[in-house]
């Protein structure tokens, strides 16, 4: 029996792909120095006022402002350096066919460069970065500079998310059954566009916030009784799970659901889901999902409205209702003047927490039993269009 | 095509125990109402003076101390009907095939007891439980009290732990090949001991603190190579992780190695690991390993010693070692007193970092190449034997 090869195809594509880019970009720098030019970067700038809403695409995107890397500039020398290491240990790990991760690259990197001054005989030392901070921002502004995001150029990270659903997938060598797991699920891979997926049988996808409400939708069948990809980012989703969520609406064009606890902090979730991160506005070409639905838990979840019930009576709410903190309020506010919560239907639901000041977890939802979260809140909540987008 | 039955026999079993163990548990009490005595729980006590350090088993155990829980001491009938009550709700989660998690539990609970006063006319009102604390607590009595831990009551917690290898399990209602999941890897169960070992083919398993070191090795093609069951706790272990490990241990007599951070928390890790916490001894004797091995990173691996050569030079300590803090050596001192670390290799071990006070993270030794790690430190460190246990 001889061993598949172990590296797929898929991975070396995307090896492939990276290396090229690296190449090309750096090769630029290379022909300026041999053209006897000081030797500069060019890197979109990563700052608030460079970060434009496109509301047609509903993305956070880089606008045009540049910064230039000048590598005899003093003040800029030294970043210059730093992007020129990080950017070869990147490359050899590709060509050498490892995964690191942020914290192996900066390890790999970290030594100090020593220079004797010939004439004076005196020794002077540099380290290259001391904190994995600076390391890590020169990993962003390769990111930037090339267009790469860090999954493309085979950079790990600790696994978060889960799937499982009727679905047939590829990953390294192997076929992945998602619907023949037993109580477990597939740990999305921190290089999601590895994955291929092969056969789907699924009408939505479902992003549940906690861990323990997956298990427990998962445990009771509530993917093969309403056909969906069930997921879960285990609190803040990590970039994997974003970009997997994104491929799901985009490329086999799946409505996107997205349960939460009801608080700004689920809010936040769904926004990062939804847009990312305002400060990290370049992932959001790729990691964001623009089209996904919040679908609770809402406010009106809890209160009723004039034109529906509340899911709780007035015994559960005083029992379950947690009273909202400074932070919250502060949180909330911050989100009110977020361009993609511009909606009146969002607008309204964070008027009535602030009136309210009242959270709920989805814990709380489910104590009228499991059976009811799985087989009556969320399917009336999909069936009906009851969510806020 | 007809859906197979949800509820696989393995639960249904398990279920039916756990039903069997509370009702008779419970009955006892019922008995003593019956016979017109004030019904009271007996409970083996959780403290320092009744844990046992049993160095025959090489575990923790609970001594013969009980409290008595008497439902007419006004100083303990709320406890009392805190037990009553949170056992009654396990007891339903069980009979309903649901799968709650200790937060469900703390929700479905917590409610207000009002009792009119008949001849003042005044009303009463009790809380059943205001903080999850307090619930978490009446479920380790009940744990103690029936002898069932959480996970066999069926109820779940967050998953973290994650395993891959050449084997083949059933959970639910399906048959697993953990050699077959790509880059991913089967996130282990909340209720492991639903799991069925079906084959298995490898000659050791080693366990390793972080999850981008897993997903390394596992790219890497390690298990595979030296034919071994790859696991990581993703940090500090949960039950599910440890009661697995430990039913490898003793089920299938696999060598357990464990590999951390080269500090007084992988130590800590690894204590976890090998025998638990001191304060929640009546875990141990079903989810230690007392045979678990720390394979490194050991002090050995970076300052070498008379017979072994260092696997780090010169300048790789000055660039990687990080200093101790504080807080560190007090870990190092309260890990030295313990029982379980009082061989002669651990004193050294521990003394060596007392005196250097340095930490390393095993990132560092991965800088010379994850392959280095993978086929040079690993499997020499195993051949040779060069171990703390």
């Amino acid at each position: 029996m001889s061993e598949p090869p172990r590296i797929s195809k898929t991975d070396k594509e995307a090896r492939r792909k990276a290396i090229e880019v690296l190449r090309s970009r750096f090769l630029e720098i290379a022909e300026q120095i041999k053209k006897g030019n000081p030797p500069e970067i060019l890197i979109p700038k990563r700052t608030l006022s460079n970060t434009v809403y496109d509301s047609q695409r509903k993305l956070l995107l880089l606008g045009d402002e540049k910064l230039k890397r000048n590598f005899i500039d003093l003040n800029e020398s030294r970043r210059f350096m730093q992007t020129a290491l990080m950017s070869s240990i990147i490359y050899n790990a590709l060509v050498n066919d490892e995964y690191p991760t942020i914290r192996d690259l900066y390890y790999r990197g970290k030594h100090s460069i020593s220079l004797k001054d010939e004439t004076t005989g005196k020794l002077y030392e540099e380290n290259t970065w001391d904190e994995q901070k600076e390391s890590d921002s020169v990993i962003v502004d390769i990111e930037v500079f090339t267009s790469l995001l860090r999954e493309e150029m085979l950079i790990l990270s600790k696994e978060k998310g889960k799937v499982v659903g009727d679905m047939r997938i590829r990953s390294g060598n192997d076929v992945i059954d998602l619907s023949k797991l037993g109580h477990g699920a597939y740990a999305i891979e921190p290089t999601p566009d590895l994955v291929e997926f092969l056969d789907v049988n699924a009408d939505f996808v479902l992003v549940v916030e906690k861990d323990a409400v997956f298990q427990q939708l998962h445990r009771a069948g509530f993917w093969k009784q309403y056909k969906c990809l069930l997921i879960t980012s285990a609190g803040q989703p990590d970039r994997a799970t974003r970009r997997f969520v994104r491929r799901l609406s985009e490329e086999l064009k799946l409505p996107v659901y997205i349960l939460t606890d009801a608080d700004p902090y689920g809010w936040y979730i769904y926004s990062v889901f939804r847009i990312g991160s305002i400060m990290l506005s370049y992932e959001s070409e790729r990691l964001a999902t623009p089209d996904g639905k919040f679908l609770g838990v809402s406010m009106n979840d809890i209160f009723g409205s004039k034109t529906k019930k509340a899911y709780l009576s007035e015994a559960e709410r005083r029992n379950f209702i947690i009273k909202a903190k400074d932070a919250d309020v502060k949180r909330a506010l911050e989100i009110r003047s977020y361009d993609w919560f511009k909606t009146k239907a969002w607008q309204n639901e964070i008027e009535t927490f602030l009136q309210k000041k009242a959270k709920l977890e989805i814990e709380a939802m489910a104590s009228k039993g499991l059976k009811f979260l799985a087989f009556n809140y969320i399917p009336e909540k999909i069936q009906t269009q009851d969510w806020i987008s």
